[in-house]
């Protein structure tokens, strides 16, 4: 595989932090490893493979020499450096939503769609956490049957907003303990003990910003405009492992549940976790720092023609980020379509 | 209205509790209150109405004199004793799921289907908590558009479980917080920061008995046995309040959503609480207490042909338990559905 110098920016952050451990345990043959950062954790410093390295501004100039840049420092930011670092030779690969829906950026589940990475410009889209793990579950079985139609209730974790929203659950946590008043200023209510059906900005149709994520990006992934979604998106007191239960109608008949089970356990990414007799299936505490979309709960669903319900939960922070986006960074190494000299087609 | 001698069976209990709350604060004209509980709490006391009234036994013979019991004692207890009380010359009404689909006991939601009270033969079922927060929300829209399917996933609180279940949650919140390896007895699996898609037992189809009791108890209150069901039932780390995800087809075209809105409003049972601009929808944390069923996130659902996407909160220990039972209560002394002397038609 082809020896390159890796970026991340965000270094600091909640994703940020998983990308360079994902980086550290993943295929990746890195010749320099450079972390980036606002300018006010520039000069601090993380640790890559057992060295601390210093963290340096993410600004004009600072991609030169990276063959390709993890991005994870929100949308504003990833607007004005992504086109940046492009242009200074570097292949980003971006958490932000801020590209995901741009004609001729790819968004990329590598497991999904790994195809439609090739044909970059400089940008590659990681697309919405929830999606990721939604679309490794069910691409299996739209291949196979062609799903029409998903209708997917969400139960997400706080790790999603980032670390301010890990430290605000831990806080409420403590207060609840001490017998004070829970406090808050993340989220627009308390989240310990509590459901909060708000996740990003509330568009015209009702849908939230985040519900229109997973309907937009889906068609997009898998090439397919007559895919129908219909999401509700809530946010649950979970620090890690993002959970969705998922009901799908599909075009051609299914089989059996125990069929569907065989098909899905042979499917990259997925580990079916199934097993009734012995209270077996996905659960957000057991996801945390795998790779993996588990997927259980699986069951023919009798109320419609060709219908299934399934439970699948996998680590937002892992499979619905950093991990996503240094399986797409292994893809272009594997495959030589890094920009540049390093470029094999 | 008919003054009545009132019994609450379970009266230790998380819902026989809130039992004594409901029938202090109702219209009900209580001649005497009498709680009943297992031999070990007999002796012990609650107070009612400001009066300290001592816990009896519930055995055969306990019940000759109460006119209405409030049974939360379990099923197995149930199947022994209502019988008995009924025998006695008492009216049950029975949380347990015992009863339920018993042919000739009466399942009811008294804004839902009042009627169905009048032919009971001394027991009425109340429904399952997540079955009568969806019918007082779907009911108005089934009785105008009929409703063909409905696809729902809950979030529900640890209270629906009882004491132990309240206890273990907080057991498990001061571990977390002093550092501590967390314990569970109730519950397969950690609750604490977790999603567990597993409540009661699982069934040969796939689906939970929990789920199971949503299908079948809704085509019983609604006296309609081709309305279909798809459930996924989920316990989530909430004290208080039942939350459900719920996407419905209808037979016949529905109006906006805002329409939708106005016809939930004048719903009884229903309180709406639906405005995006300001961070309004329904919460656990908001429903503590409360009798009425909180409706919110109304919106058309574009991926089906009469499609409908709403988020419904409800209290479980109060409209799912204990204030259900009670106004069915209220309902009988209101019609004069009483048995024996007092039944006035």
């Amino acid at each position: 595989m082809v020896k390159i110098t890796v970026g991340v920016v965000g270094a600091m952050g909640a994703v940020g932090t998983r990308m360079i451990k994902c980086i550290e345990e993943s295929k990746l043959e890195v010749l320099d490893f450079v972390p980036l950062d606002v300018k006010e954790n520039a000069g601090k410093s993380v640790s890559f493979r057992g060295t601390d390295v210093t963290v340096l501004a993410a600004e004009k100039g600072s991609f030169k020499g990276i063959d390709i840049a993890l991005f994870s420092a929100g949308g504003e930011a990833s607007a004005v450096l992504a086109p940046i670092a492009a242009e200074e030779g570097c292949t980003v690969i971006d958490n932000s939503s801020q590209w995901r829906m741009t004609q001729g950026v790819p968004l990329v589940v590598p497991e999904v769609n790994s195809h439609a990475a090739k044909a970059h410009k400089g940008i590659i889209a990681n697309p919405n956490c929830s999606t990721i793990q939604m679309l490794v579950a069910l691409k299996p079985l739209h291949d196979l049957f062609r799903i029409r139609r998903i209708v997917v209730s969400t139960y997400q974790a706080v790790s999603g907003t980032g670390l301010r929203a890990i430290k605000e659950l831990e806080d409420q946590t403590r207060q609840f303990v001490r017998g004070e008043k829970l406090t808050h200023s993340v989220y627009p209510h308390q989240i310990l003990f509590n459901c909060i059906p708000h996740i990003d900005v509330f568009m015209d149709n009702g849908f939230t910003k985040e519900e229109m994520k997973m309907v937009n990006e889906t068609r997009k992934i898998l090439e397919d405009d007559e895919i129908l979604v219909c999401p509700t998106a809530v946010r649950v007191p979970v620090f890690r492992g993002h959970s969705e239960s998922i009901n799908i109608e599909t075009e051609k008949p299914m089989p059996s549940a125990e069929e569907i089970k065989d098909i899905l356990a042979k499917a990259p990414g997925v580990a079916v976790s199934d097993d009734r007799e012995n209270d077996v299936y996905p659960m957000p505490v057991d996801c945390r720092d795998r790779g993996e979309t588990f997927v259980g709960r699986i069951r023919r669903d009798p109320t419609v023609k060709n219908g299934l319900s399934l439970w699948v939960v996998s680590d937002n922070l892992m499979k619905g980020a950093a991990y996503n986006a240094t399986q797409i960074a292994e893809l272009l190494c594997e495959k030589g379509w890094i920009r540049g000299e390093k470029r094999q087609i």
